[in-house]
């Protein structure tokens, strides 16, 4: 299993590589990669090496090919089945996102307390009472449980998610959670991210680096 | 100037002091501190003394005078000045999201090319054309500019933003983007975290460690 920084930037290799593909390119090297995605061409030989693939040096390496490799080492064939709790406006939002990412991700159910949501499809999917969470997400191996819920009610949708077998988490809601040691969370939390980017923004104008 | 992670750390620090405060909770040692972060005590001491902030040994911190001082380090006194870029779904969301975090960021205009949003007020905020970013931008130093555009439209939405001064910026649309050394950047690519996460369940499913 590679470290999280590498499968980080395996991610975004794909990305840059798939938008390559959409205009046409079918080679790129190792200096091109690391220049689209900010990183250094040293790097990304040894990222690449990870799933298995070298290019050639004179032609570099063959996009189709590399999106292939990568796709086989992050999605499962069957796509990820996932669920969200929580469908206000941010969780509307992911959803709707996700609606197009078929079928690499598969929603398959979202979840709400708002008798007004629940029993409707919203943003493309079904939503169900979180009581209904055991029920509902049986028949999957969920792979992917997004929490978009309000603060006080984020730690119990986690355990809720995780009661039915859910093993990674990727939080919005703006409080941290705790997971036990088999369960994989990313804290999202966005005010965090602002509040740094601002920090930083703050000392790169009074630094006069610009 | 504190490394990056000790910056999100303070800030989620002051996250969950505020979670107590509004409890009731007047003071805190580090290993309460710790244990609703996730971090270790003797961290927790590091990072309190770049804030120049050391509790008292029978009592703990004082969660408000910490609050203060975690705020006096993060905030300035007059808010912090943000714009966004985009406002379909997400950009809507995040909108919506800091009409409730006034005063602390200050939510100035938001941008797109869509002639139906333009000029109206959506969630809160004066919408104007992107071609009126210079004009509309030029009285504030923006700490904090939100991409949440398609991706064809990101870098350019970038460059918009540096062009009138913006030195720190969060970029949501699904491709990297590019800045000078003198702007602070985020990548927010939620599908790369969302991957990312699905990735490590599949391992934490597959290794039986649950």
């Amino acid at each position: 299993m590679p470290p999280t920084k590498t499968l980080e930037r395996l991610i975004m290799y794909r990305i840059v590589l798939e938008q390559n593909a959409a205009q046409g390119v079918t080679h790129l090297f190792s200096k091109d990669l690391a220049d689209q995605t900010g990183s250094n061409p040293a790097q990304v030989r040894r990222d690449l090496m990870v799933v298995g693939y070298s290019g050639n040096p004179q032609k570099g390496y063959a996009v189709i090919d590399l999106i292939e490799k990568i796709r086989h080492m992050l999605e499962p064939a069957e796509g990820i089945p996932m669920t969200l709790i929580g469908i206000g406006n941010l969780g509307r939002a992911i959803v709707g996102h996700f609606n197009r990412l078929k079928p690499k991700f598969n929603l398959v159910a979202t979840f709400d307390t708002d008798e007004n949501k629940i029993g409707r499809v919203i943003a493309g999917c079904q939503c169900y009472h979180v009581n209904e969470i055991p029920k509902v997400l049986a028949p999957y191996i969920i792979q992917l449980g997004i929490i978009t819920v309000p603060e006080s009610y984020a730690q119990k949708a986690a355990d809720q998610l995780i009661a039915a077998g859910v093993r990674g988490i990727a939080n919005f809601a703006p409080t941290p959670i705790r997971v036990p040691a088999g369960v994989y969370l990313e804290n999202m939390q966005l005010t965090l991210t602002f509040e740094k980017v601002a920090y930083f923004a703050r000392s790169k104008i009074s630094g006069g680096t610009v």
